[in-house]
């Protein structure tokens, strides 16, 4: 067995993302200590019966002590709070990054009380189901999954490198923007998915004429695709609403005049119109099973899962 | 083994729907003779070499000749043009149904045609997967899925017993309601989400900020499960919209106001409504997964399948 790459990595949250992170940093031997900080007495002693690391505290500051590499995985609301609270205990020459959906927001909340000589260097792993809390997490979460930097100015190489060198040891494949590109991007392929999902199902969950266990009863015919990213943790998702405003009502603006074109087109009998975003949209899809961003299995595999003897 | 519930039955139309059809006629023995007829000679003849029948024809006139049970699995747009073309080689007591995803305009198009003594009974499995043609057919797609039939007065109970213990020996539960109730119903569970995955899908193919290569690139977190449902088949979709229209606007109206509450949220920083209704939409979620209409998987199974060793 190879040194761990760190000596002591502190995770500061331990839901869905925190205890994917410490399930695969146990499997690749990343870390000799994993210290785990949690606000929730309950969800602390839930990882603690999972054995997720070698030490536990409700107390944020006790962890990150002595960390060589500390990784914030709570809701981007939170961060600037965390970060105050770990600030005066953080190492010197340690990493400090975190995992949050919108980055220009975390910067300005953690930045400022990042202390000099901590290498600071903001991140976000692609990669989450809908499901949340330390139960949750998998040691495969990460795999073949991107993983975004958005490093300020001066970070200092070696950092960036070493914490690359850990998340490519995690699955994931390594990329780097600056934060308002970050931003723009998730805003498309991650926000507005989430908050149309939450949208629809709210819409079909008010319906009068149409039941409620009906909508529940024949939701296979496509609905149920929605319902999948509508139960995702709705705090962290309240946060990134609250924390990428701009882009999200950019994205939005343009989703409801796509929607509006699309409306008048179906008012008046346009096949013409309809036919060729329907064509359109199909090569989008087969684009993404190219780049291997999604598996070739019909109806994301639920088939293959169900009968297993067809798969 | 039992003798067939049909000694023929015409299978008008190939497609995913009409070639799992066939595979599951064949599986359960319910006809002696599966006639096909479809009108292009590439999909004939790729059905020929499936073996999914017993006979092939590009004359739908030709196959339900003496065939007790014919079903129609054509684009809704279609249904007028095969039920005239058919009718005068119906057979007397013949059940005549299809698989159309719209009711009211398909009993509009079809009923016209039917000659007395053969009994029109129109239906939908509420099934299918994005994959289209001959192909992606397979035995257990109605498994545990509803097939709804929308009768006509003065539908032969005995026809319509006949039916629906077919369907039921397919996999499927089955369900009666008036058409129009069906066209409404199916506008909010499987209509809109189609069209707002086209949508969305649509938006994002169009921006010039981010590139087509990011959107593909990072559509694993959220955007690519819209994907899914934006590459079923446009022609199919093109005629679900223009033959539901009344049902879809009235939709799509109910989800842009709801839209425009929430992007009123977003812009005002209302973050207990964002909680509020994401909270709610969870327990939808819930309610699918325990009526057995989903799987309880994280990721709709994706990970199972990716990463076999885990499940």
């Amino acid at each position: 067995m190879t040194s761990p790459m760190f000596e002591k990595i502190a995770l500061v949250g331990i839901g869905l993302i925190g205890s994917s992170l410490a399930r695969v940093i146990r499997r690749e031997g990343l870390a000799a200590h994993v210290a785990i900080a949690t606000r929730s007495p309950t969800t602390l002693a839930r990882a603690k019966e999972l054995g997720l690391g070698e030490s536990y505290t409700t107390d944020a500051k006790e962890a990150v002590r002595d960390a060589d590499l500390v990784i914030v995985s709570v809701p981007v609301g939170s961060s600037g709070e965390v970060a105050q609270e770990i600030a005066p205990a953080l190492k010197m020459g340690a990493i400090l990054t975190d995992v949050g959906s919108t980055k220009a927001s975390v910067i300005a909340q953690m930045q400022p009380y990042v202390p000099d000589g901590v290498h600071f260097i903001p991140g976000h792993p692609l990669a989450g189901t809908e499901k949340s809390g330390p139960d949750a997490g998998f040691a495969e979460l990460f795999e073949n999954r991107w993983c975004i930097f958005t490093p300020l100015p001066g970070t200092d190489p070696q950092a960036l490198e070493k914490l690359s060198e850990f998340w490519r040891r995690c699955g994931s494949n390594i990329d780097t923007m600056d934060p308002q590109h970050h931003d723009m991007t998730l805003a498309i392929v991650s926000h507005l998915p989430h908050i149309i999902a939450y949208n629809i199902v709210g819409t079909a969950d008010d319906l009068e004429s149409v039941t409620k266990t009906e909508v529940i009863k024949y939701s296979a015919s496509g609905f149920r695709d929605f319902t999948r990213l509508a139960a995702s943790d709705p705090t962290m998702w309240r946060d990134v609403c609250l924390h990428n405003k701009d882009a999200i009502l950019e994205m939005l603006a343009r989703f409801s005049e796509d929607l509006a074109f699309l409306q008048r087109a179906i008012r008046w009998g346009d096949g013409d119109k309809l036919f060729d975003l329907f064509t359109r949209t199909r090569a989008v899809r087969r684009s993404i099973i190219e780049a291997g961003q999604d598996i070739d299995v019909p109806d994301f595999g639920r088939q293959a899962v169900e009968h297993p003897a067809k798969s």
